[in-house]
Order: C-alpha cells, then sequence, then structure tokens
C-alpha cells in the first residue's frame, strides 16, 4: 500500500463509467485546473481499461502543465462494489470481466501514486456535497443516472458506506419484480428501468416495433451513435416517441427516490450523471411530481429534489474530494 | 407538553399495531413486570383507539401491582409516519382514520404521564438493538412483518430517523410496480406483498379460486378467524396450497431485505412481527437464500439475517427503552 505523500499540491479526481473515463486535475481549493476523457472500451479487456485510466490520468496532468510529481494523491469512483480500504473492485455489472479488480495497486505501480478507490455513486455524493451545496445538508441521497444507475449517501453529515461498505447501491434496489433483465442477473432493477442502457433498448426496441421517431432520420435506422442528447433534440422537436420513453424514465426515478425518501428520510436528493446533465428541463418536474406521490405522507415535508449543477464532473470532484481528504 | 418526571420507577412500553395493542411495565433494568393486551377494533374510530390504548396502560400496570404514580413515561410505537417532536401519528395507513392524530397529548391528557410516540419500526429495532443484541451492531435494519410491515434503522449505533423523522418506512417500497394495490394508494409495495393481511388475501383469494387447502377443514370456508398460527399448523400437516403461499412472502421478504442490503449496507438484518414469529421456521431459509441471491456479490459477507427472539414483544421492549431514555 502506498504511504500518504506531502510532495504534490495538486490532487486527481477520476470518473470511470462504463462509456468513458473523465480525470480531472484539482488545486487544494478544489478549483480544476485540467481534465481529459477518453472512452473506456471495457470489451478489450481489464488490463487495457487500467491502462486507459492510468493514460486519461496522464493526459489531464499534462493538461494543467504538471507532471506525476505535482499529485499528492488521485480519487477514482468505480461503477460497482468497491472494498476501500484493498482498493478493490469487487463486482462492475456494467464493465467486462470487472470481478475483483486490484485497481488501486495496479494503478499504484504504473502512476507511482497513491491511489483510493471508492464507488462512483459515493464519489458523486461527495463531490456534490463538499463543493456545490452550500448548506452542507446533514442528510443527502445521490442518485446518479447513466450507463447505470448509482447512488451515494450523506448520513449524519459525512459518506455513509455501511458495514461491507457498499452502502448507495441504489441501482441494483429492485422496483419491478417481473421487469426487463438487469447486467446483475436480476430483473426489474432501478438501473435495468431508467438508465441510459435502458432507455436505449426501450428506444431500439421501439424502433424495430415500428414506432416512429426522428432519431432514425438524424442518426440512421441502427440508431447506432446513439446518444442522451440526441434524446434531448428530439424531444425538443415534438418527437412523441422519445418523450413518452423519457417520461417512463423520469417516472421510474421519482419512484426509486419516493422508496429512498421513504426507507431514510433524507433532507435533499441530488439527481446527476449524463442522463440528467442533457434532458433535466424535460425530466425533472415529472421526477418530482412522481416522486411526491408515491412517499408516504410526511415524508416528503421539506425535501428538496434538485438536479446538480457538477453534471458530468461530479465524479472527478468527488474523486479530488476523497484524494484531498486522504493525502491530508 | 409533558415535562420529564422523576416521580416513577417504572416505564411502560406500548405497542400499537392494525389488529392489537400490547403494553408492558418494565424495570428500570428493562425487565417485564407486567403486560396486556386489547384487540385495537380501528373500524371504532380514532377517539375509541386512543381509549383502549389508555386502558391497556392500565391495565399492565394493574397487573404489575402498580399505579400510574409509579410511572415515569410510556413510549408507543405507531404502525405509521409519526412527528416524534408532537408526539403525533401523520398517518397510520392500516387504521381507520389515523390521519394528523395528537396521540401524545391525547394520552397525556386521560393518563397523566408522559407520553412519546415513535414509528412502531423505530420502536421494535430499538428494542431488539438494545435488549437482545449483545454485539451491539453498528448498524442494523429491523424488519417487522404483522398487519403491516415496519422498519427501523441503527445507524452508526443508533435509531436513525433523518431529516423528517420517518426513516425506516420499507414497507412501502415499491417492489412490484404492477403488484397488488397497497393501503397506501400505491401498488406492489412491499406490504401489500409480504404482510399478514397480503398473505391471507392471497389465501382467501385462492380458496374462492378452488385451491384446496386443510385451513377450510380448520376454520370453515370463509377462513374468518384465520391466523398466523394456522398457517404453520397447515403446513406441518403438509398443506402444499399454504406452503407455497408462505414461500412466496418470504422470497418477496428475501427480495426486500437485498434492496435494503443494498442501499444500506447494514452489519445485521433482523426480523421480527407476528407473521415471523409464527413462521420463523417455516421462512427463514426462504429468506437467506433468496436475499443472497438477489444482492449484489460483496454485499452480504459477514451480514446476519436473523429473527428476533423478542417475538411479540419487540415492541413493548422499544417503547420502555425509548421512555427510559426520554425520562432519564
Amino acid at each position: 500500500m502506498a504511504e500518504t505523500s506531502s510532495k504534490g499540491e495538486y490532487v486527481v479526481g477520476v470518473d470511470l463509467g462504463g462509456t468513458k473515463i473523465l480525470a480531472g486535475v484539482f488545486k487544494n481549493s478544489l478549483e480544476c485546473i485540467g481534465s481529459s476523457k477518453l472512452s473506456t472500451k471495457s470489451q478489450r479487456g481489464v488490463d487495457a481499461v487500467v491502462e486507459r485510466i492510468a493514460r486519461c490520468v496522464q493526459d489531464a496532468v499534462d493538461e494543467a502543465d504538471l507532471n506525476l510529481k505535482h499529485v499528492a494523491g488521485i480519487g477514482i469512483g468505480a461503477p460497482g462494489a468497491v472494498d476501500f480500504a484493498e482498493g478493490r473492485v469487487i463486482f462492475a455489472p456494467n464493465m467486462e470481466g470487472w470481478k475483483d479488480v486490484p485497481l488501486k495497486k495496479d494503478l499504484e505501480k504504473q502512476l507511482g501514486v497513491p491511489v483510493f478507490v471508492e464507488n462512483d455513486g459515493n464519489i458523486c455524493a461527495l463531490g456534490v456535497h463538499v463543493v456545490e451545496l452550500k448548506a452542507k445538508p446533514k442528510s443527502l441521497i445521490g442518485i446518479f443516472v447513466g450507463t447505470g444507475i448509482g447512488g451515494g449517501l450523506i448520513i449524519n453529515g459525512d459518506l455513509y458506506s455501511g458495514f461491507n461498505h457498499t452502502a448507495g447501491e441504489i441501482g441494483h434496489m429492485v422496483l419491478d419484480i417481473n421487469g426487463p433483465k438487469c447486467g446483475c442477473g436480476n430483473k426489474g432493477c432501478f438501473e435495468a428501468l431508467a438508465s441510459r442502457t435502458a432507455i436505449f433498448q426501450q428506444i431500439k426496441a421501439g424502433v424495430k416495433d415500428g414506432e416512429k421517431t426522428m432519431l432514425t432520420e438524424m442518426l440512421g435506422d441502427d440508431l447506432a451513435d446513439l446518444r442522451s442528447g440526441d434524446l434531448r433534440k428530439a424531444i425538443r422537436r415534438g418527437d412523441k416517441f422519445v418523450d413518452k420513453v423519457i417520461e417512463g424514465a423520469a417516472e421510474y426515478i421519482g419512484i426509486g427516490i419516493a422508496n429512498l425518501v421513504n426507507i431514510l428520510s433524507p433532507e435533499v436528493v441530488v439527481l446527476g450523471g449524463g442522463v440528467i446533465e442533457a434532458l433535466a428541463d424535460e425530466m425533472m418536474s415529472v421526477i418530482v411530481e412522481t416522486a411526491q406521490d408515491y412517499a408516504m405522507p410526511g415524508t416528503m415535508k421539506g425535501v428538496e429534489i434538485i438536479a446538480s449543477k457538477l453534471g458530468d464532473n461530479a465524479g472527478i470532484t468527488g474523486g479530488a474530494v476523497l484524494a484531498r481528504r486522504e493525502t491530508k
């Protein structure tokens, strides 16, 4: 295990997602001074992805006109269950072959800088809580909708990870026991109903079934390069089919929030991730309405449901917060 | 609001359920020295139930050869969302007309003793944590299966009730969005699938549809006086239909636990309530197996799933713990 270093003044936050890797270099004040982005290419296998993470970190450091000697630590959010003490990814359902990966050890060997691995939802919630929310709510649930759905909990003012350090795995909360199959093997998980993966699958299935949508004019019949932003464009041009799919996903997110509010009674619910960043204007009112509708009377009083302004940077920001905390 | 009193040496715990009211008188050492039980009769209206609670408390105190002057405080668990500071029941979906009931105020007027009202799931979890579990796990989820399904959370070693003091409302976690209607108005809530109410409904519907069961021989075709204990008897005599219904409920409880473990990563999950007390031998292995099956890899490591030995006394015990804490 690498020792805490006081050499570097900067920290790096990394957001490892099923689709892309983001890295950002941050000053101690948590101002971002350089970032980079690479596709994940998880189909190339675990080693290739670890190498790409290292490359993405180096690119970001170079972008900030620094080198790795200036970096005190790297905080990474990984999309799955994580053993924080050992820095191992136990299981990442949206990444091919990611079972029991010693990410901390492998990256420290490649980069020579202390690495700290957390669940991506935890990292994003930490970033939003520390950097974005000035009121510092005592309790917060972060819900991050991207390739999958990650979550993170702030309880009593601090990140809560529980007995096995796996708290916040909200994406695999079963909402519809007979629903569509999820990457984890179960059916009807939250992320099998409302993640970008689920939304894209519904749209592609609809097109196959003959639904009319502008997306095929924009992207061709196979919708190969579909992105969340395309959905926003289609809805704004009046695409009823896409609108219906997105409304359905927003309803599921609202029901997921109601479940979590019933269970945890948080002060704030923060939504983030690529889907929310692209479609907040289209989704937020349905999400809030559905959550209020489904939650038990009394549980929603004064609870804020908001979209994070950090957008896609929540992960790298949280990673930087973690690295700063662990190397202090 | 009544002031904390130091007159009495004893505390009373009350478990207000949809079917029955239990009251127990406890020494400061939390030993129970007298108890009583009344049916709730919620169909008679809120005032009648409040009077019955007062009567049940008086009966228990009399049973212990004491009078109300010996009682320092009364802790009550109510089956719904509760405003703890004001001692109001905000909403109890399994009790007729229980919306915004000032239970603390009404009972203090009738009994002249300080009253503290908590959610019943919270109370039961508190009782199990303080009295039953010697290891004092830092985090615990209590799941209490009776007329409805109540829950209670211990986080960082203490009862956790969150921003609106409503945390632990696990009974209204939606598990099957297209499932049966719940008392709260939603569909497919945990308690609409696995509570005693749900189990009895499934059995009665099955009998109507021509399913063969010993229960009709035991109780007549209308199954009017059906109790959880009858289900145990039928299963032990080889009743396949009842066995199937109970196995289904146990599976839902397992899925509910998996959701909660994914979200909260607790050290211990404790099951209690009348259904578990009557059917633990029949249900626990299916519950544990299903929970392990559905929870994300890594989240269940070392997690204990156990049936509380306090059984039906978890509520009155927790009520006593609360009253002792609040009148100290």
